[in-house]
């Protein structure tokens, strides 16, 4: 299994070995399609045609075709996070659909108006989360809670079970939680902790920006009321493609937020006196969509859904799989789950923090381009559509030798 | 003046003819550029380098040119609206720029969270405006009052001269105004309605989207503290293209605003565990930008710069004087000013609203390409880098025979 022959072999073997050239060759080993998934071939050519054909000659005329490209798009994503046509939509960026679901889910919860809101978000999560959630705080005077016991990953999700709302001193409205830890790639159970939430009475926002696209995930079936996520990753969308938003249907008549943008009015064009929402997931669109972005998001989404989560969910088992056997083959730590359904797309390898950074340099420089965050992990992202049991064995075995 | 022939010697004549040949041909009379600017060669060309040479080559290591892009760009748009280095940024949408820069007036405005807030804006303005300032009132307790006296554009401006506080019985926090009216290309003074609001206590942000790359505008020596626009309009930015900010340096380092994107963090790698805004109009930026919007917007905006915003809007001038020549000769009837230095660079033709779809329709199918706004608007957009005097005649001329 650690002989490079061996991990060819499987690349020989692989069902979705096919699928990755449909994809422009980065003449490198690239190992951070969780970061920045690569260029489809097929995105080329419809940004090419949106540049000449829909905008220049087209123009005005093509928002007749545009009007729905963030319901539609929402529409190809929704199989793949498990969730019904109508519920997600593809719009703004992580950030924003994040402040707004944070907000909705505000309004589904137990909090009124007349005592400060509790957010709870894992004080070791992405910046983008963190820092939404202490904005909402601040302006709603409310406070924000770690619902984990320790900063530190590797530990979160054991802690978490318990201290969800022990720092509080009483219940927490809505927490922010990631599906998939963006360093350790811990994955937890959706369902489990959206219900063991739901009983203390919270309501969770779930950012599935590292899942989606590299594993299967159930929206619907685990009952989650708000989800948001990033298409730029494993969905292969582009550099900043739009994030999407899903709501679930039997709450989304129901859900509001505060930016109120005229793309969810209905009847848009009537430019009516009063903003009412449209039904379902459209209600959270805001201004003018970016046509370029999402054309080319709707591309790398479609490429995913037609060679199917499932596949590709296994294949990143597998891959994952190789990574951490070549890491304990090379004596190399890492804090990612060794039970492959408590683990996403992507292997995280600890290094000396002192190191980090000459490391990421010399293994750029090598061609083999893998991420890095502090303090001391190396990330590396395998992105089943794309990625080869090849690369997995290249990069490792580069990260140990310069380790070593 | 109203033979076609004079039309054609006024585009002989104009120094900005050439300046259409960097543009893609749409082989219409393309008379809405003030929706939908045509798109530069340019832009094609860097659209396509983005995703063949950034992305899908570079993949991520191109983000090191990317991080950038918005304050970069910003800085391009900066002197056509007559904004400092560092004022501006390109980002997000005109909706969430909005509502952040109505959140940050209410910071700078006598507003304290004791009492609710009194936000106003003009009735019969764009819904986008009028549902992000409903909003933020619904959210904070606060009240919406008209600026105008009336609803109808053609008063409004003397109007509100003495009515900016009449509704409310008392003075207005943050007022959103448009600098060109959308439906009758009204030009209001900016510096004097901006001292004329300060003096009563009330904070203004200015919508520029109808007045950005179409009329000279100089924030910095209009006092004023926070504008918005979009950038697919007169800045040729395309379909969707991403919205801009700009604050000014006096007030830049002490607004806040509820909606904390990773991408205003300084220091953003470090990850910090607080929020901590970077200054000037970078603390505005939420989420990772769309960077396929933005690469197009940039050219967009730098062909502007080039260009000259003097002499554009000196031939914006030039060719609504003809077209309201042109309707006064064939008896169109229309709301915008006569006095050229209060009109942005489009005409609106009142029509009967009966009348109204059916023209449209029947225009586009003969080529001519205007734009309608409910309930009896036609408007003539006179883009000047890429409007011909002749499309102007031909246009008008072609509204007059289906009216007639």
């Amino acid at each position: 299994m650690i002989e490079r022959a061996a991990a060819e072999r499987l690349d020989r073997e692989d069902p979705l070995a096919p699928w990755r050239n449909r994809f422009v060759d980065p003449g490198v080993v690239y190992l951070d399609g969780n970061s920045l998934g690569m260029a489809p071939l097929a995105t080329i050519e419809r940004v090419t045609s949106v540049l000449h054909e829909e905008w220049a000659a087209g123009l005005i005329r093509s928002w007749d075709q545009w009007l729905d490209l963030p319901a539609r798009v929402g529409d190809r994503l929704a199989p793949i996070v498990g969730a019904p046509a109508g519920s997600v939509v593809v719009h703004d960026s992580t950030t924003v659909n994040l402040y707004q679901a944070v907000h909705a889910a505000l309004g589904l919860s137990a909090w009124d108006t007349d005592r400060p809101p509790v957010l709870a978000v894992d004080p070791g999560d992405f910046p983008t989360d963190r820092y939404v959630v202490a904005g909402i705080a601040e302006a709603l005077g409310g406070t924000v809670v770690g619902w984990a016991g320790e900063p530190d990953g590797d530990t979160r999700d054991d802690a978490a079970s318990s201290t969800i709302d022990d720092r509080s001193g009483g219940p927490v409205d809505v927490a922010v939680r990631s599906l998939v830890d963006y360093r350790t790639a811990e994955l937890v159970d959706l369902a489990a902790e959206t219900e063991r939430a739901r009983e203390r009475g919270t309501v969770v926002v779930w950012d599935l920006s590292h899942a989606a696209g590299a594993v299967e995930v159930d929206l619907a079936g685990a009952g989650v009321d708000l989800a948001v996520g990033c298409t730029y990753k494993y969905l292969n969308g582009g550099p900043g493609a739009p994030a999407w938003t899903y709501v679930a249907p039997s709450v989304a008549d129901r859900v509001s937020q505060p930016v109120w943008g005229w793309f969810a009015q209905r009847d848009q064009f009537e430019m009516g006196d009063a903003f009412d929402p449209q039904p379902g997931a459209r209600r959270f669109l805001l201004g003018t969509p970016g046509i370029l972005g999402l054309a080319a998001a709707e591309v790398g989404i479609a490429t995913v859904a037609e060679a199917g989560i499932d596949r590709i969910a296994a294949k990143g088992r597998r891959l994952t799989e190789l990574a951490l056997a070549l890491c304990d083959h090379h004596g190399l730590p890492s804090p990612t789950p060794r039970d492959e359904h408590r683990r996403g797309a992507h292997v995280a390898v600890r290094v000396d923090a002192a190191e980090l950074d000459r490391l990421h340099r010399e293994l750029t420089s090598r061609g083999v381009i893998v991420d890095k965050r502090r303090p001391d992990l190396l990330r590396v992202g395998c992105s089943p559509l794309t990625t080869r049991y090849v690369d997995v064995h290249d990069g490792i075995t580069a990260i140990a030798r310069l380790v070593g």
